[in-house]
């Protein structure tokens, strides 16, 4: 199972990457021949007519279609990995208009990356298997229905976001890493397994794939296999003298990363409110806008740079023909080049690449990466929040490269510092950035490592990453979990809140509960699963004098008992359906007749729920809660009283935002919560 | 303190390697010179006494002073990281013992590693480290005491093996990953943030350490850098072709590696037995004559070897006057090298450097390498289990490298499948093994790609360990889960067995448990203590008329609060001890007249321990048992009772062979057991 997961992942991988690389070549080959023909107009609006064409398509399938399919994918997925079923998160719709809207932005030419796109993809094709196909869409494949429970589907979608990572990045391990980290919530060791297997699938697949690849058939999309970037070999000589440039990149990172983060966060809320109050076509022409003003960045900043002779003695073409080479000729003589069009008017993946190439000191000048800094930052963020399919790796590592390349060529040219090579400084920039924005350590490690094939790095690239990230957190959250919090979606942390020591569960928990009896009318049944929305119901057994718990029954399995009104049913009925399917209470009659019949509701009841007891703190009751992946935690009185159940806990009951609403004086800033006594 | 942990691995693994390297290096260079002057007798003495002389110092001291020292140490830090609190496993005596042990078997030439140990040695310095210094050895650091409880402590141990494989293998994200595949057993994104910290620190510390190496006075330890075994930039033409190869070795890999790992397993229990009948002297006994067969072997079998003349056109110096060439001349004419004492007579480091080497085709001859297979193959088997440190990462890695290249060499010889180099295939060999073996994969994946440098090896290395591993796991489980299961250590493993479904926690739970009351006597409670071996008793409130459960009481509290006398008592006084420390019953005296006297328990109680009720399913009590690494489980009636509690349970409860000796009826192998129908 975890085998297809990774061979769709890859194969799909594999397409969009051909589609990018196919479509952004023909249109900026088309671009090139004009503008080397002096035809600057026809060749801008070729570029620009292109781009918004592409980035139209997107928008409208985006927006029209499968709104679930806008922005990276990666929190959507985090969240549905913690336990919260968004509707549509993971639909096959999704899925179709993520794959080709990501194709439109990114051949677009946007500041998009495809990366986080082919995460959420990796994650839904692993749904879509779970569930056996789709049954809206008539594919069904009854062999595939062997994993009908969540946490066979969760596990699932863990490893379908490592092959996404993996098939996006050709980074294996670090796909598995990156599920390890950041995405996954639970973790077990044969997951781990698990998507090590499905990693490798896609490693293998992807392989397969390219080897077809002969000559120039895929761009530079085949070039050097599964390694994107290869940075060669560089001497090992460099001792502790390089900790110093090490350390400034890290902290710049750190500071510039959560700079980033908070400014996108700003961007987000404003284009949500745009979009909210402009709907549809507020979408559409805010996406136009960004590939209107993406394309006149691109093609008009370059006449900004000075044409330069073509150094000699090089073993590169100059001014190169073909789309990958460093010296773009742009609108220079013959035997001059325009090192800020290799750097603007090209594909995000070949900009990573000049960025990082090693041994060329002084290909570019301080002017050209200044503008290239200034404006990738600008169009990362301006472009950030579009109702587009939209990766986040690529633009950030772009920023960060610019600006490592930056001081890389400042410390070398006015400090002792001198031993690194620019490239280098591209690209510790781009992992002290990816380290500040995104707070991921250890799979931003090894996905660069395995993006430039160049493991001698590694203490540098780990140094600077834990400096960039402990300064980002100083300041604020990451990326990802800042659009969880802006969505609203509830997002249990690992750790309970310090305030929660202080507080019972029964401070918090909403009581008494919507309970049943163990003998219960239809007709109640009706009534109480259409006047709350709550999913679990406390059954109560009134046979003895004093009642008692019985357990705890879900509405799920309320719907499917009534809509079989009371006949048999079967486990499979019971099986939990795909997200977003299953009956609804809207969706079923009862006649009058039935309304009055009664059900014996034991044989359907949980009957040892998980409880704590009423006088349990909340950090505890949290813990268990959230380590044990509960839905509904049921409150017992410590002595008898007249219920036996006085309230259940889910998961919005633990939400700072409840607590802190009830409870407005804890509401500590950050250090005050450091100083608050641990209890003993 | 992540910090500190990993400075301080990082510079014991730098100093145990230098000691090796010279104790070694000089050792081979007087064997060696006493050779070409054609003294053989002299030779052999030099070479076995002082095998002798270090394997049994390191015996001694291993058997004498730290028996917990012996072995590889892994399996311990694993139970340990599981919960089970083993004594002396962390003390800084077996760290002593240890260091000194793993240096005298190494530079002993035995079939040992210094990886293993390592582990060992990174968890007791973070145990060390944790614990505020040694109360013991007068070494007490007060800043240091912040960690005075099971969490952290635990986190930081495992953060001390991932600083361990750092150091021993030189492979930072490789270190990381092991401690979450291997070592943990439970997980969270913070500790993976802190075991990463820790990693970089020691490749930081080693870094540094080794840019002090300048020239040869670290001998082949400095020579590389942070890569041990560099195999160079390979083609990338290969493609599908090499498929083949690379199955045919996972395959066999696995099959060896559960085979090796059979056999180990009866070695051990016959050595274990032979020990404790012996005592001190048979350990002695034994790993002297480990020492005396392995001088033997390794100076005995190169006579077999032919005396080859040395090709001309090599950039390597031939016969090779250092210590690590790969053309020994042993007793050879000049101009000539015996392929075989390059093999044997030899570090492990450089054995393992000579085989992955490429571009060496037909360097070694059919017959040397399944010499050094069946002789590597039999030390390793016979070496394991002796009462000294040793690790088994090297000899397995020998093992696979020798009959990895054995396969290479026929299958270029005699098969199509000439594409990959023999180093290739040793390579490729050690991967499987350690996969058949030891059943790790992501770990193993970026321990062998950090050691060798080779980042486009990773697709069929993934391949090798994914075929190898499950291959090996048909079998039988991996080598330090056999370690764990023989010492009868209680590990509990990540999932419930299926049998455990068809059970209810009061079917395996030992009931009734022995209650305190609220207000207790103190001599009841000593009686209580010295009659039972509990470690938590359940405390009932009796002032209402039916008892209620108030909660559950430490037995290390109640030990505090009889030798306090019941006078004031701060949280200080219950903070987790070190291992192995704290009070004991035995130690406590009171007066008759302090017997007679009441205290009341409830302060010192936890009032809302976990508790799940007694008709729960036992596979359910244990996903919570686990999940929230507890060590009691207070069970509860559904029906209100006499008492308010029907039994504790403890990990001893959820062992297989406590539950299968209850119900022996369960007993299914392994293919029943997947045919058991889930409940619903």
């Amino acid at each position: 199972m975890a085998c297809l997961v990774g061979l769709c992942t890859g194969l799909v991988g594999y397409a969009i990457n051909m589609a990018v690389e196919y479509i952004a070549g023909y249109k900026l080959s088309q671009t090139t021949s004009f503008i080397s023909d002096r035809k600057y107009l026809i060749a801008f609006l070729i570029l620009a007519g292109s781009n918004m064409v592409l980035v139209l398509a997107s928008a409208v399938l985006c927006a029209s279609f499968g709104p679930a399919a806008a922005g990276s994918g990666i929190p959507e997925v985090k969240a549905y990995l913690n336990g919260i079923d968004a509707p549509n998160i993971l639909s096959p719709r999704t899925l179709i208009v993520k794959i080709l809207g990501s194709i439109g932005a990114v051949a677009g030419g946007l500041a998009v990356g495809k990366e986080g796109p082919l995460v959420h993809i990796g994650s839904c094709i692993a749904s879509l298997l779970s569930q056996g196909g789709s049954k809206k869409y008539r594919l069904t494949w009854q062999w595939l229905r062997y994993f009908k429970n969540d946490r066979d589907r969760r596990d699932l979608v863990t490893c379908g976001s490592a092959a996404g990572v993996s098939a996006a990045f050709r980074a294996p391990v670090g796909g598995v890493l990156f599920a390890l980290e950041e995405a996954a919530s639970w973790w077990r060791s044969s997951l781990l397994w698990r998507a090590f297997f499905t990693s490798a699938t896609v490693a293998i697949t992807l392989r397969v794939a390219l080897s077809s690849c002969t000559g120039d058939n895929c761009g530079v999309f085949g070039s050097g296999g599964l390694i994107m970037f290869d940075m060669g070999v560089i001497s090992t000589e460099t001792g502790i003298s390089e900790l110093v440039p090490v350390i400034v990149l890290g902290v710049v990172g750190g500071l510039l990363g959560s700079f980033f983060t908070f400014l996108s966060g700003k961007i987000l809320r404003v284009y949500a409110l745009f979009h909210s109050r402009y709907g549809l076509i507020g979408k559409l022409f805010q996406a136009a806008l960004v590939a209107l003003v993406t394309s006149v960045l691109v093609f008009g900043l370059p006449w900004l740079g000075s044409c330069t002779a073509c150094p000699t003695g090089i073993s590169d073409e100059c001014p190169s023909s073909g789309l990958s080479g460093k010296y773009k000729s742009f609108a220079c003589e013959p035997g001059y080049y325009n090192d800020l069009a290799s750097l603007l008017l090209n594909t995000n993946d070949n900009v990573i690449r000049n960025l990082f190439s090693i041994d060329t000191e002084g290909l570019y000048h301080y002017s050209s990466l200044l503008i290239l800094l200034c404006s990738s930052f600008f169009l990362a963020l301006f472009t950030y929040g579009t109702a587009i399919p939209s990766g986040l790796f690529i633009p950030v590592i772009i920023v960060g490269a610019a600006y490592g390349r930056l001081v890389g060529k400042f410390m070398r040219s006015y400090t002792q510092f001198q031993s690194l090579d620019e490239g280098i400084y591209a690209y510790l920039g781009a992992a002290s950035l990816l380290g500040g924005s995104m707070r991921m350590t250890v799979s931003v490690c090894v996905i660069l490592l395995e993006l430039t094939n160049n493991l001698l790095m590694l203490p540098p690239t780990m140094l600077v990453l834990l400096i960039s990230k402990t300064l980002g957190d100083l300041f604020n959250h990451s990326v990802y979990d800042q659009i969880l919090h802006i969505k609203g979606l509830p997002f249990l942390v690992e750790k309970p809140e310090p305030y929660m020591k202080h507080l019972t569960v029964m401070d918090v928990c909403s009581s008494p509960p919507v309970t049943l009896s163990a003998i219960e009318r239809f007709g109640n049944i009706v009534e109480v699963l259409k006047l709350t929305d709550h999913n679990g119901f406390p059954v109560l057994d009134h046979s003895s004098e004093v009642p008692k718990l019985h357990g705890l029954i879900l509405r799920s399995h309320l719907l499917v008992l009534l809509e079989k009104g009371g006949s048999e049913c079967n486990s499979v009925d019971f099986a939990k359906p795909g997200s977003g399917k299953g009956v609804k209470i809207e969706d079923i009659k009862l006649e009058s007749e039935q309304m009055n019949k009664y059900i014996d509701l034991r044989p359907f009841t949980n009957a040892s729920p998980y409880t704590v007891v009423d006088n349990m703190s909340l950090a505890k009751a949290f813990s268990m809660f959230r380590q044990l992946g509960l839905r509904h935690l049921c409150v017992v009185p410590t002595t008898p009283e007249a219920s036996p159940i006085s309230g259940i806990l889910t998961r919005h009951d633990f939400m700072p935002e409840h607590v802190l609403g009830l409870y407005p004086h804890l509401r500590a800033n950050k250090w005050n919560r450091l100083h608050v006594q641990p209890s003993a």
